[in-house]
């Protein structure tokens, strides 16, 4: 099984691909899609639209997790967020149905077994897990990644992170 | 010049149609995008997302104007707002490139002169302004309307309100 892990943010969106086969778990490919601020909001929007498309079509992921957002610092970023989320959404649903979404806590727990890890603890599980040389970079992507293995693991769990 | 103008929500999306010769306004068409609360939020996006790209290509705007978002009862509105704001968005730049943007109180303002008007009062100088025969309804209609005649009424002052 193919897994897309996705941190929503609107000027960096992390992305991290994981394979599982068992309790086997490979690291195809990760990274971040930037948008430029001071360029149109619906440049940016497009551009993660567009990104999220081009990594389903290359890594054909059967499944995508999404980490969930709950907080911003107010209103006038958390719509903005949402609309960077809803892009990714879009781009996502274009290619499976298969949606799902995870807390930060509940990712931390899954990967360190403590709900309250700190992100350093979660880059060196998420490097130890993967075998990985170096820690994961920048915090977004290394989120994303997180967010994959929780999917992995969660196993016939995952039905109640289904999207709603 | 046709507008379509936007008022962005999730459960409910409100759009109006106005063709303006010099100051000669008229009304083409308005209505709302509805989404069922209890449907996963990716068929909820694009039942936005197509919605507002069967209108760009039914009454081919020239510009499109839409009401922006200030505030939220919460972050967590404002995540699923800015969601269902981000696939309008998205589906109508597929379109054109002329966004634009008016805050209600710009919108008020222009429509009936003062900028905290009530939506009666709006309801009330949008059907005459278009001579309709009944007050435009639901209200997110209405205000979809109202925002569409803002763009006509601002002239060549509305490059200042091209979206950022």
């Amino acid at each position: 099984m193919i897994v897309l892990g996705i941190d929503p943010g609107y000027a960096l969106m992390g992305w991290g691909v994981v394979e599982a086969n068992g309790s086997q778990m490979k690291l195809l490919g990760y990274g971040c899609i930037e948008t430029k601020a001071g360029t149109p909001m619906q440049h940016r929007l497009r551009t993660l639209q567009l990104g999220i498309r081009d990594l389903t079509l290359m890594y054909r992921p059967d499944e995508v997790a999404f980490e969930e957002l709950f907080f911003a610092q107010n209103v006038t970023t958390a719509l903005m967020v949402g609309a960077a989320r809803g892009a990714a959404i879009i781009a996502a649903a274009e290619y499976t149905e298969n949606l799902y979404e995870y807390t930060p806590m509940q990712i931390k727990q899954a990967i360190t077994g403590y709900g309250k890890a700190d992100k350093k603890q979660i880059q060196q599980m998420v490097k130890l897990l993967l075998q990985m040389k170096e820690l994961p970079k920048p915090d977004d992507a290394a989120d994303a990644i997180a967010c994959a293995i929780t999917h992995c693991q969660a196993g016939r769990m995952r039905e109640q992170f289904r999207m709603k």
